[in-house]
């Protein structure tokens, strides 16, 4: 066994001798037979303990572990926290909470102590039981492939690797091997274990499938090893995927392109969502087949609202393609944390009024800039205004203004009568959402306006009053234009 | 019920109202109430029974399936044989035996009749069921993902299509739709399953199952759904790596590329050997997980033998790179039925002895070509003899002669005497073996010979004593060459 575990631990974990290496035990048969075999292999082993307070004999425990790992002469680490306020403030279960205070304890302790990996004691039958569990919840098959032998990045680091060197080693090996060494398991964990389903699992359900099929768990460990590998080969064909359907990635959101996501098959459009989930929530151990389904629907739903919730604190956004005339832009699915801002878009902003004399150039947020001429002589740009196709620029008539300009951005009651509609009047933000300006964009878009009048919406239209008419006698150049901020 | 399976009909299992479809009908609720709802749709069925001759009452349920088809209007076709003799002839198991039977009895029956599809009645419990089975042996994806809606190409056609409309449905909602519409099964075939273990499954193993998690099935069921879809992406990932590592495919052999197949990770090796195997034996059920793992170690093991036995009366053969200095191969694996030879190789053959006099010319087998050359004058040759780097002619010299040249495959005992290895002698089975001469090309390789002397080994040596000396006086100038046949 041992040398088969060297094998492992070399080929598979890729551990060496040079560091040292966290290693949780807990005190039974699994963490104290890994403890051997890697002290035996001559790994640099840091003993991490973690007191979950659950149970009253724990503070004994520990004190045994500490003398079991100091016989070895290895740094013992004590961890302790309330699991059980932890569970309760974050609504988690009582394993759950317990098992992210353990690893955040280890992971620490690794990155303090320069440690290679932190390795965990897991056997065969847990990688079973871990995926008969996945099985009846009907999971896929990120979940069936059950636990790796070595992941890197994991839930709780991008850098230091878990490893669990004893997933091909079964239970029964794990005894066999204690009672040879004379280690002595501090408590017996295949009863004691927190987790009240999984013990169910191991005493009762696998019994009884071993009489459908006596080597079932041989078989789904093999199965779990087979499945692994063809989930590399999608995670591999995702790739490619994400680098086409990704538009950005910030440290609380993603973007998707819809149309490139929705080209994929529904598999590949399936697995960008758990990566993204998993990206903005590295802690979630559960991505549950409903939301990835839910998030699908939203993609390829025409009829889809503005925002979903998601999962795990997280919605999903949709932004139409902006058709506006210049600032033609695609349509974007956010992923985004519910707190989260979303990045302003490239679109200009106003956030409080400002007023624009003649002459004038402002400067508003993200690099924009309003500039306002004075016109000399009319006649001599009366063509040019008629012929001018860039939505962004706007030759305005000052005759009927009753007050002076101003840029600001939209007011409750504010209403537009837009150029080339036969002078109807229309509520602004009916216009706007008729002009498919972005969501976000909205409330903040620079209106140039004169009093209660809306002068013009840059990049869509002029108001009806205030085109140049063959008796227009006093006129003004406005332009927005984007420059490097 | 009627319009979602419309739905799934028309989009899902591609049928159209244009041509008729075979149907499977046992006469249990499952096949009434897809006949009844395909009936509905406005679809032509020819109602296809099969009598197993399983169970007394056999005879009796197809006169009431005949009567029922022919109340709806519907052809009925009679399908029958002995099960029980075809399980024994073919050591399968009764269910499976009747399964063979029963659908190629349908597919022929689509194809006499140019039906557009085979339908089968399996519900969503029978597709839990199954997945469930697959699990407990440790299946891999192609069994988790479960049966298909509509399969094509299936074990039974490359034509017609197989599709189970009522792969979405529950059996209660079956129940409730024969219940509602009237119609009365000939029989219940939940407990007439002849699967004894399947029946195990329904009545004792879901029902524990459920009390690990109510929502079991249709976990299950959603489940086999994804993993369906991330089927397809690793079939699709497989195409190319197929193209690229598959040398040529026969009715009984696929030869692979080993260097090619072994550059790709396990899981895509794993499916290219899945694949060749389904191909070479299309009925095969289950292409069971230690077959594909000892493929996969003979495809790595430097030291693996000559030929192994797979799987279902296949073989998988060695044939190491040739690397003879003229007739450059590499190296290739194939997959064979054992009773299949394998296609010849380029390589030049001799069935039978064949004097070969001087001048001639001779054909071989495959478009070789021998031929025999007197030479004139022997001085203005040495020096071409000398400086020839092409092994597929040679100058030979006749002094030595004590018999007349003939063309023929070796015979025990033959020895040679390779030129430029210091005149030693050794069996030419030894010669061949370390010359890397493929073991197949071995045994009817053409040698030129004298009586009981290997002159020349053609693609190789000349025999040292025929060599030119400068004391020959008599030499004749031979050439294998390939030609178009």
């Amino acid at each position: 066994m041992l040398e088969r575990l060297r094998e492992i631990i070399s080929r598979e974990c890729e551990l060496h001798l040079a560091g040292p290496i966290v290693i949780g035990v807990s005190g039974g048969p699994d963490s104290l037979c890994l403890m051997d075999a890697l002290s035996r292999l001559g790994h640099a082993l840091i003993v991490a303990h973690f007191d979950h307070k659950l149970r009253p004999e724990a503070e004994a425990d520990a004190r045994e572990v500490q003398r079991i790992a100091e016989n070895y002469g290895f740094p013992f680490e004590l961890g302790e926290a309330d699991v059980a306020a932890f569970a309760k403030l974050q609504a988690l279960s009582l394993e759950e909470a317990g098992r992210t205070l353990r690893y955040r304890f280890m992971f620490e302790l690794a990155e303090q102590s320069g440690a290679q990996a932190v390795a965990v004691a897991h056997t065969a039958d847990d990688q079973v039981e871990t995926v008969l569990m996945h099985f009846l919840r009907g999971a896929g098959l990120s979940g069936l492939r059950g636990m790796p032998l070595r992941a890197l990045p994991n839930a709780w680091s991008r850098a230091i690797p878990l490893v669990r060197p004893l997933l091909s080693t079964w239970r029964a090996e794990v005894l066999a091997y204690c009672a040879e060494h004379g280690l002595e398991p501090v408590f017996d964990s295949t009863n004691q274990d927190q987790a009240f389903f999984r013990n169910r699992l191991r005493h009762e359900l696998i019994p009884i499938l071993e009489t459908y099929n006596p080597a079932v768990r041989a078989g789904i460990w093999r199965m779990a090893q087979v499945l692994s590998a063809d989930y590399a080969i999608l995670e591999k064909a995702g790739d490619a995927v994400w680098e086409a359907s990704v538009m950005a990635v910030g440290e609380r959101f993603v973007a998707f392109n819809p149309a490139a996501l929705q080209a994929e098959p529904s598999g590949l459009q399936r697995q960008i969502v758990r990566r993204a989930i998993a990206l903005l929530r590295p802690g979630l151990r559960d991505i549950d087949f409903e939301a990835t389904e839910r998030a699908l629907e939203f993609l390829s739903d025409p009829e889809r609202p503005a925002q979903i919730d998601l999962i795990a604190g997280l919605r999903l956004v949709f932004e139409p393609a902006y058709a506006g005339p210049a600032l033609a832009g695609p349509a974007r699915i956010w992923l985004a944390a519910w707190e989260a801002e979303l990045p302003p878009g490239e679109w200009p902003q106003v956030h409080q009024a400002l007023p624009l004399p003649v002459p004038s150039m402002i400067a508003l947020p993200g690099g924009w800039q309003l500039r306002a001429e004075e016109i000399q002589s009319i006649d001599t740009i009366r063509r040019q205004a008629r012929e001018n196709v860039d939505p962004f620029q706007a030759w305005v008539a000052l005759d009927n203004l009753t007050a002076s300009l101003e840029v600001r951005a939209r007011r409750p009651g504010d209403r537009f009568q837009p150029l080339g509609m036969g002078g109807h009047a229309l509520k602004i933000s009916d216009f706007m959402i008729n002009a498919k300006l972005p969501q976000r964009a909205r409330r903040a878009w620079p209106l140039v306006c004169a009093g209660e009048a809306v002068v013009w919406v840059p990049g869509f239209r002029l108001g009806h009053p205030f085109r140049l008419a063959p008796d227009t006698r006093q006129a003004v150049h406005l332009r927005l234009r984007h420059v490097e901020p």
